[in-house]
């Protein structure tokens, strides 16, 4: 039996990195020689969460046909998300919680998708639902993954499931889920050292809307002007990847994961547009987001109805 | 709460009309409000199943958005293969055992798929998780489905978990599950009251492959013959719906349910193409097909990557 990779999305955060590690031991313990792989460096955040749990971040590839002919897809399913060469290799399983979109199989795959916080409350559910034992240290890393998705339980996103699970998985863990969760994040909010790359893409994913290419990156941090401060070098840094890589329109959503209130930074001819999305107007390249703090939920939806 | 519908594909079988009903009446069980209705009306097979088990066929629909807002898909996710309106209405669930394509959501939903031979095994796995137990009639239906899906449990689609769904819902239903097995196959196949298009689209499905349309539709048969009799009229009519509808390929795969076997009727320029896709050639319009009987396991993977 040759081996099957799985993978979250490129600019992986906690739970496309987690997702991929709970997901394989499970599949393992199943029968299936599987192995977790990662589309791109882990955070800041993610790094603490493998370093308190004794786990090693998983080997970043940047194909996958040329080791696999199966892959397994967790916390993704939009093949501009995936790895580069999707296209040429069998997804035969997707754990997900994002809307379905460009994604397409010519085979029947199993596919389960629940409209959750976090890809490893389902995955959760799915070792319940097969009897598997989550080890303490996976139970950590999925923990990890629920605090960073919901920001600690407090996202619009999060559903009751995604709470209960992240109570058991702490119990399971060992650790102090407030305490532990308040940790996680801060440990995820250094901006001082990061290039504007960096910052615009750590976690960042292309979105179709229409015709047009949105690419929206999300940042967190305690103090918002930390990154206000470098705007004019952000902005410089979208424009030229916006034409290198021909985005329409550029979003960088900048959460105060204390506040849980967040500000983007607008690059683009849609930017007008874009802030009509959101009954706003743009002021000063920046688009005030009161309340929002969940991207898929909050930003993406209505951002979609207003471009499509 | 305003009323959710639930259906099945167009050109429904039993398993369409059939898991429309068991999954309304499960979410019903959970406190939503769901209505089964059907893209079609049902075919004598059904209408067999129907009948024993005493119950009504679904409502025909042929659009949702002037009724609804949200919608549950079951047995299939294809846009092609919905109702007429689903660009209009929010799809929030998918219970499904096909390949996944032209389907595209703004939001998470609710998604399920599993490579199994019938969508009604699913189902039965999900009453199970959420602890409602089948009723009588219900399990009869459920049971019909994954006879007509899999032949009889003789389609290479087929897997374990449908034998065993199979033996659990025959015995809820109180019947003998091969002697109900074969009454049910042969109500379905009486060919000579047919038209050639009910014969040509009775369970026939549209499948975009690369950029051509191609039409599938299957018939069980007890003998071909019956079928190949009339084969310049079915010719025919395909000549004349592929001139209306657009289809690049238009394949009827005659399938003889005793013996296993499936001869493919082809009309479009692609014909010498579909049938290199079977290491075959097409012999009066014909193509053999020994051994095949599941289109979506045996059919359309070789013509998707023949014509892709």
């Amino acid at each position: 039996m040759s081996k099957l990779l799985i993978f979250g999305h490129q600019s992986p955060d906690t739970d496309a990195i987690t997702s991929a590690i709970s997901f394989s031991y499970l599949q393992n313990q199943l029968g299936k020689n599987t192995e977790a792989v990662a589309l791109g460096e882990v955070t800041d955040e993610t790094r603490y969460a493998l370093d308190f749990f004794n786990t090693k971040a998983p080997r970043v590839i940047s194909s996958a046909a040329d080791e696999a002919d199966e892959v397994m897809l967790v916390d993704h399913n939009e093949a501009q998300q995936s790895v580069s060469d999707i296209d040429k290799v069998d997804v035969v399983a997707v754990v997900d919680h994002h809307r379905i979109a460009n994604f397409q199989t010519a085979n029947p795959l199993y596919y389960r998708a629940e409209p959750v916080g976090c890809t490893n409350t389902i995955i959760l559910k799915l070792y319940k639902e097969n009897g598997i034992d989550v080890p303490k240290d996976i139970a950590g890393l999925m923990l990890s993954a629920i605090i960073s998705d919901t920001l600690l339980l407090k996202s619009p996103t999060c559903t009751a499931e995604d709470e209960a699970a992240a109570k058991e998985l702490a119990e399971l863990a060992g650790v102090e889920l407030e305490a532990y969760g308040k940790d996680l994040l801060k440990a995820g909010t250094n901006t001082a050292d990061k290039s504007a790359d960096q910052l615009l893409n750590s976690d960042a994913k292309n979105f179709p809307m229409g015709d047009l290419t949105v690419r929206i990156g999300q940042v967190n941090v305690v103090d918002v002007d930390e990154v206000l401060n470098r705007k004019d070098e952000l902005l410089e840094e979208m424009a030229s990847q916006s034409k290198a890589e021909d985005y329409d329109l550029f979003l960088l959503v900048i959460t105060n994961v204390l506040e849980s209130d967040s500000v983007a930074l607008v690059y683009g001819d849609q930017k007008a547009k874009a802030a009509e999305a959101f009954d706003k107007e743009v002021d000063n390249d920046l688009i005030l987001l009161e309340g929002v703090v969940s991207r898929k939920k909050q930003v993406v939806p209505p951002l979609t109805k207003a471009l499509s």
